[in-house]
């Protein structure tokens, strides 16, 4: 059977890393979407605050199965 | 706190300018978008009609929160 | 009037053809977007099993009307 | 029938605004060019004289029909 | 002897195939291009109706002598 | 004799326009940077509150001489 | 246990179709490489001669286990 | 009122992580630049020694308002 | 003396970090190459699994002296 | 008064030198087009026979006036 | 311990070659930065007078330490 | 019949010049693959020493036949 994936694209941020950041993306995305399957980071940026990184934040690319 | 925001694609038309395309996309995003943030420009083109400029045609990704 | 559009990002497979690929991404898509116009290939890829193709799996973007 | 497209790159510049490059360009190009029907643009830049802008510079890529 | 080519960029489109696309528009490249030698896909597109792909189209870059 | 020019890059905004940001930050150079000479679009983004464009944000490189 | 993949660039031609310039790379790695998973088409070029697509080029990226 | 923001790139090295190499860039750009607003990864890379990596190196472009 | 060196593409997976995951790749490499110099991140991807990040895969090229 | 340019792209092959290959492009052109004005490298390659470089291939994109 | 560069953005020009107008951008810089390590090239351009390539632009990123 | 090609990654480092970088690293290859075709610059870079280019580092792609 040919399977169909849809792609939405998410940004998480957190105040303690990189990955707590796309963590918080995919784990958000799991209250709604169901089914997922990979991600791809195609951003990584960052808020800064007197002089120091206070958020991360991470774009990613979530891909899912849609075809059931 | 830390926040996720979602990216979606839409491209807007408009018969006046570049930028009222972009509004025309933002207002009808917020129809049913709400918390709305930030847009990105990810491509400008036109439709030609009579060797003049007759639609300019927008295309943005427009982020918002889904946190809550 | 001036028009909207939407772009969403989906992945087809097919273990005939890269072309299949991409109509088995449009077919599933009009069971729940209506007014679709355009899509553009972002991303040609496959599997391969014992030393041959075994899928094709190709994204594209897909442009629908949202203005009504 | 199936059609065939050739696109041309022009830069259009003006004093006046993005847009006026942009239709000064498509203008330009219609005294010699029949039957276009798209434009992209692919660089926005300018010419500052005296620390203001003196001309916008607009590069687009102009398409046409010439299966006939 | 020191060769030189030129490029220009066609679309060709189709309701058959993305291969028939690209040869439709290198087929009308040869009623006016002499010694073209290679062709290079930019993009792949398509144009949707009622659910279906409608037509294929292919923008490519076609590279021919021009030194003599 | 061989000139010398150094780019630097910065994101003027503007509650007016697109043309308004970037002008405000050609202006904010030009009271400190002398000898301007053309600038590049390299990302066009904006604000959004209450579901309307709040703020155009325009990032552009700025080219001028530095080799006298 | 985890695992580390290898890519490798290869091109394949055909006078056939793109796919088959694609299962040509494929077929000639899997005499030399074992355990090859997926690939991404990076290219799709080819050679025209007399007027006609004479040879199909198509460039993959084709990933492979590397450890055990 | 309307801000001006410039966008300096740097690299940041480090035995650590990529993040701290991140935070050592940060960091060294508080000490002479004030107002520091964001980042955005530009490149990761590093230096490998006796088989291992020796040290992260990332690059960011860091902005900040200059506008007053 | 000049040097010439080799970039080989790898992707290392770990269920632990983005970083192990570039580790595990450099490491692997040590095996069979020696003067491994330097790194560059090209991708950073991840499996997930019941809603969460199940593996980290990053891809590096990896660059190594090959003239002696 | 607001002027037109138009860009072409062409390839200039030489046995010398990359800087050669350019220069043979641009004279080509001038046997044809007149108020060239400047160029952009966008490709470097070349061909390898007997293990050497046998010719350097340039791609640039030429930008001439149109306007009158 | 953890190094700092910081990278800058520069055009040379030259009538002679290429690479004397990426050494020009070099020696202007070292009359005002001290510590350069490497440069990148990340465009190279040209005037055209007369037909003939009268400028040799190139754009470079030259990279230098700032932690001492 | 139709060929495969397999394309591998070099930097050549050179004192003199771009070429020079370029062909050391053509050179290079030579000793251990044979029906070596065509070369793609992927990157020029330099390292700098007093203020002054000590070496050029170019990067090329090398294309080369697999199939017999």
């Amino acid at each position: 059977m040919d399977h169909v994936y849809k792609q939405v694209e998410l940004t998480g941020s957190s105040k303690v890393s990189i990955q707590d950041a796309i963590e918080t993306a995919v784990a958000r995305s799991s209250e709604t979407i169901r089914e997922m399957r990979w991600f791809q980071v195609t951003e990584t940026r960052g808020h800064i605050e007197d002089g120091k990184v206070a958020h991360w934040q991470v774009t990613v690319k979530i891909g899912f199965r849609v075809d059931h």
